[in-house]
């Protein structure tokens, strides 16, 4: 994978960054780069670039951004509402955030979902990070999910999901994942939109008052097909169709 | 999740198997049941069906099945061709490509998997297997998918492949995950079909004579879409989109 994610963390001066992690072992192993060696970067909440490699050893590599670009933001935007799943399976759905170009990640409490979840050391930005740069690196995006945490379902979806609804494009789809229903994407997307929003349940699923909650909230129950997909699995499984049916000119 | 994946390891006879594992942990943390309650359970290779648990301790869970039903196999029937990934992501392919009901996974030599993966201990069967296993209990599923692994590529796609493919319907479509491509599924899929046939390149993507050699093979280009996906979500990716077309009446 020929892209780096730079964060200022990194930056020595210059248009510079030093690079002693796992970063720069992928380009000493994985890519097998050397001196003067170009890369594509990405910084974070920033512009694409290409970088040179200033220089290499087994202790560091530096790289100095020779190009800046800034490259478009995915239409549409996706905001992702996922039951706040446990602490292993979150960092693969920040990952998958991330690499797909959600814009905002929403963890949220139902009747399913463990208390003790939300006091998993995973929600706490120092330890979730580095897994939504693996996720951009991976992507090749820059733009970093904004993640937040609502700890009351029934605030969430009556008061504030609306406001969050009104401050954007009202273009928008709204994507109950739900397997107990037979319609499809289909039959959701029936004018343009450029937005997305996706509600995603716990392992087990939400209740039924969830559903019905939801629902009221204006998301329309959709099946993702026949399987019975883990969160993260399930996040790329719709985002997928959403792309399919967006292409088909059903989107747009 | 209400499915535990039983094998014949677990037998004790009369139709009740004993669990000591994480299974049983499952069972009383998760679930939260207790004696004389039902789980739904699959056997290996076997039937789907309902069990109650006859003894739950610390120790172990005895489940004694009371009903067994045969589920259809999906149709249709897929085929994976993966070039080999590095061991920690191998994992995941397996997990998804069980979850999701694939009937055969290829893994494949390519140019850029590295030689040393296919010395990996988790191409072992004893090692893969729990991850199978992990994927069928979380798909409710209880077909293992073939795993082979082929670590020359040409005799793979130029001998292996037609023959796999002539022992089945000619009712295919075959499909090559190619960012390059501006074709998308529904442009592949204008036929009725019950076989799909999948190939998914390494980390950094198929090289040109690599990418020429599989659609010789009849393998068409086709995009899953705007992102760049590590593989286990690409397999899901375009599993999802296919499922998509295939609902819409173009695969039927």
């Amino acid at each position: 994978m020929n892209f780096i994610i730079l964060s200022e963390e990194d930056a020595i001066g210059d248009g510079r960054y030093r690079l002693t992690d796992h970063r720069a072992e992928h380009i000493r192993s994985i890519l097998k780069l050397g001196y003067e060696d170009h890369v594509l970067v990405g910084l974070v909440d920033g512009p694409h670039g290409k970088a040179f490699i200033q220089k290499i050893d087994d202790d560091e590599v530096i790289l100095e951004c020779e190009q800046l670009w800034l490259e478009g933001h995915p239409i549409p935007e996706v905001t992702l509402i996922c039951a706040l799943p446990r602490p292993q399976i979150l960092k693969r759905v920040l990952y998958v955030s991330a690499m797909m170009g959600v814009r905002a990640l929403h963890l949220v409490r139902a009747n399913r979902v463990e208390k003790s979840f939300f006091e998993s050391r995973m929600l706490e930005p120092e330890n979730y990070r580095p897994h939504l740069l693996e996720g951009l690196a991976q992507g090749k995006l820059t733009r970093l999910p904004q993640i937040e945490v609502h700890d009351r379902f029934r605030v969430f979806f009556e008061d504030t999901w609306p406001k969050l609804e009104q401050a954007g494009s009202s273009n928008i789809v709204k994507v109950l994942a739900n397997p107990e229903t037979t319609s499809t994407l289909h039959d959701l997307c029936t004018r343009p939109y450029d937005r997305i929003a996706i509600a995603v349940g716990p392992e087990g699923g939400w209740v039924p008052f969830e559903v019905e909650l939801i629902e009221k909230a204006g998301f329309r129950s959709c099946s993702l097909g026949r399987w019975t997909l883990r969160v993260e699995f399930a996040v790329t499984a719709v985002l997928s169709q959403l792309e399919l049916v967006r292409v088909d000119g059903r989107g747009e």
